[in-house]
């Protein structure tokens, strides 16, 4: 077998067979092949696409080129979710506890995120004393004492995605969505759970600009799970705005416990958690009912139960439950600074990515895998679309350690917001929900 | 500027700038551009293809990537003739003789062959003595004296194309008419000359399968041509089968010269050399009409001129014109097998490839730069497409220095003919001339 000729295949738009598949995969990660017939491959692909076989094999050889996380019998009952990674997005975090409520195991491990704020695993180290430094073993005896548990994904998983992955981003080839399916499954896939939910973004900030072709994606990996014998559901939102209000890192956590203790009742948090609960407690049939469902889940926040399921996460691993109940109790940011709107009207637009470089410059994210995040620092939506605000009243509020940074950071946000005289409709935030 | 985006935009289709096209060179030529972002640019313009601006934007970009040939005032007038290289394709050592005994000074500067059998340097030095190490001041002065002078291209021409060919080789994208065409133009217009024809193959043994396509790839080339200010004719043949009956080294010098005294007048070689320099008699305004053009080149022949023209080459490139009387001054090969033939028929078809690969088991060409070439040997065919064989009549004849070469030579050689018992209409080896 040689690589040109897979190449050549691959051009003239031909399926590649599995062994073909593999032995693309297999070169790529020993390194007998060099970076530009990868790359050329990457392109071809990009242009002619793949079957769902084709991707379901692709999908299954990245899996194979590393590491695999054994659950063992628990991988058919925990459910994992998996975001694109929106700015603003807690969802996970206010979602597991409410899941883990519900009786659903939660085991889940993330990889340390790379943008302008930090990912899930951050959000929560922000917690005093909160570590994800957990063995897979020792992820598993605290699901089976409290039910939740999320750590740090350490090993070897999927090199050939990583490979794969930083080629794409150089030569214009990220935008494929067989490549992004099974980079995007092989992942959650290697990560052990059986049963997945993935959030697929369309919106100016994600990969899928338009709602259809979001659609065709979610099918596609829907798709690809089944042909791998796993259970995905694929739900396709919008991802026009920063979700909530609070983009940063303890910020989000605490506008995460906010929703959790019932104060936050409406909106894009409120909405996409419940809607994603929903699905989780339907597709581990839980509930066959979504009105039911849902109405548990009021139930479980109301009561205080998801709050609590919260509590004992952060007890469990190492943190201190206290700050439930007192947000002061995080490191505090020097500076608060409350930005006044100019005009008066109806919020039309807020650019998710000036918001996150905004952060980004106050110190929110990393760069590189060893940067130091502020957890401290962020920008907090006062107004969200088609909310009204007035001359004078604040618009934002930048929390920030340095003064310069709040400058800076307030260049990026202050163009970021779009007004109309009128009130806009809203889109929902939910488009389409795709099941196995 | 960024080469991602100049993927980007290449692979959505749009048209690249000057600007952006020399960029992508320079990067290329300095080595600022990693090879797997140049081969994902090269996958994109195999699907995308090039509007004629950037072809010809490319071949200049291409040009200017290294050396430049300068044969002053001689640039205008003389003729260059370029074949993408057809087994046993000696019209360039018919036509050149010729053409200067019709008066059009010919500066000819060959790279060295690399291929199954030898290039045009090779087969001219397998005459005793023959050298074309020559300076261009040298191919100059002895143009001015003779009227002709072939040296080996030294110098840095074209370096990108070197480095992209290197590349479009193992990724599959060498089939692409925009690559073909900066590839071959950059090379000749580099070369020095302003009057170029190109003999572009098509057929099993050639990038264009079809007739069609190679008229295509012929009119790219030839607004190429114009739209850098030089006069390139493109000339449409036929590549299903070896060119004239001699394989080889000097058993192609010989049957050049039978051709020269006049003892060759039909079959491919003499049609080819004809008609080419037909074209280059109108091309460069020495004639006006293609009927008494071909007479003057006839009487060219019969009268013994361009055979003296072949001599006085010799002799001014430290040869022995001695040879052209005695064959037996050539290296003599140790072996020669008739092949006689097993069945009575008409010959329908002979592979040319795989005549070409049995002449490399015996020596005749190179693979890597530095490879010793075998002149004597070679394989003639004492039949060809269209001629009748009787049983035990000889089909073909191997040249050898190696009995054992021999016989793998024949395996080759012996599935290269095809026969059938009527006999069949065999095509002109011209489609057609593309004039600019």
């Amino acid at each position: 077998m040689r690589i040109v000729d897979i190449i050549d295949k691959k051009k003239k738009g031909y399926e590649l067979t599995k062994e073909e598949i593999n032995y693309f995969i297999s070169s790529l990660v020993d390194k007998s092949m060099p970076d530009y017939q990868t790359s050329a491959w990457l392109m071809a692909v990009w242009f002619k696409g793949m079957t769902e076989q084709e991707t379901a094999d692709l999908t299954e050889a990245i899996i194979n080129s590393g590491e695999r996380i054994d659950f063992g019998d628990l991988a058919d009952k925990i459910v994992d979710k998996h975001s694109t990674g929106g700015v603003g997005d807690k969802v996970t975090i206010t979602l597991i506890p409410l899941l883990a409520a519900a009786g659903i195991p939660i085991a889940k491990l993330s990889g340390k995120g790379l943008g302008h704020t930090g990912g899930t695993i951050d959000k929560l180290e922000s917690i005093p004393g909160f570590s994800c430094n957990l063995s897979v073993a020792q992820l598993i005896s605290q699901v089976e004492d409290i039910g939740i548990a999320i750590g740090k994904q350490t090993g070897n998983l999927t090199p050939a995605d990583g490979i794969l992955y930083a080629l794409r981003d150089v030569t214009a080839t990220i935008d494929s969505m067989p490549l992004i399916t099974s980079s995007v499954v092989s992942k959650k896939i290697a990560a052990g759970s059986n049963n997945i939910i993935l959030d697929v973004k369309y919106g100016s900030g994600a990969f899928m600009k338009t709602p259809e072709d979001a659609v065709k994606l979610a099918n596609l990996m829907v798709t690809t799970g089944k042909r791998l014998n796993k259970n995905i559901t694929a739900v396709v939102t919008s991802m026009e705005e920063p979700l909530g209000r609070a983009v940063g890192n303890s910020i989000e956590i605490i506008e995460s416990l906010e929703f959790l203790k019932g104060n936050i009742v409406e909106g894009d948090i409120a909405e996409l958690t419940y809607d994603f609960a929903v699905i989780a407690l339907l597709l581990t049939g839980k509930f066959d009912n979504e009105g039911v469902a849902r109405s548990y889940l009021k139930d479980l926040i109301h009561s205080g139960k998801a709050l609590n399921k919260f509590k004992e996460l952060i007890k469990a691993q190492g943190g201190t439950p206290d700050i439930t109940d007192d947000y002061s109790l995080f490191a505090q940011p020097k500076y608060k600074a409350e930005i006044k709107s100019e005009i008066s009207g109806y919020v039309q637009k807020i650019d998710a990515f000036k918001i996150a470089y905004g952060c980004k410059l106050l110190g929110a994210g990393r760069e590189k895998k060893d940067d130091l995040i502020d957890y401290s620092v962020g920008v907090f939506l006062n107004k969200k679309s088609g909310e009204y605000v007035k001359e004078g009243e604040t618009l934002y509020t930048i929390y920030s350690n340095d003064e310069e940074k709040t400058s800076l950071c307030r260049q990026y946000c202050d163009s970021a917001f779009e007004f109309n005289q009128k009130v806009l409709n809203k889109e929902k935030s939910i488009y389409a929900v795709i099941k196995p």
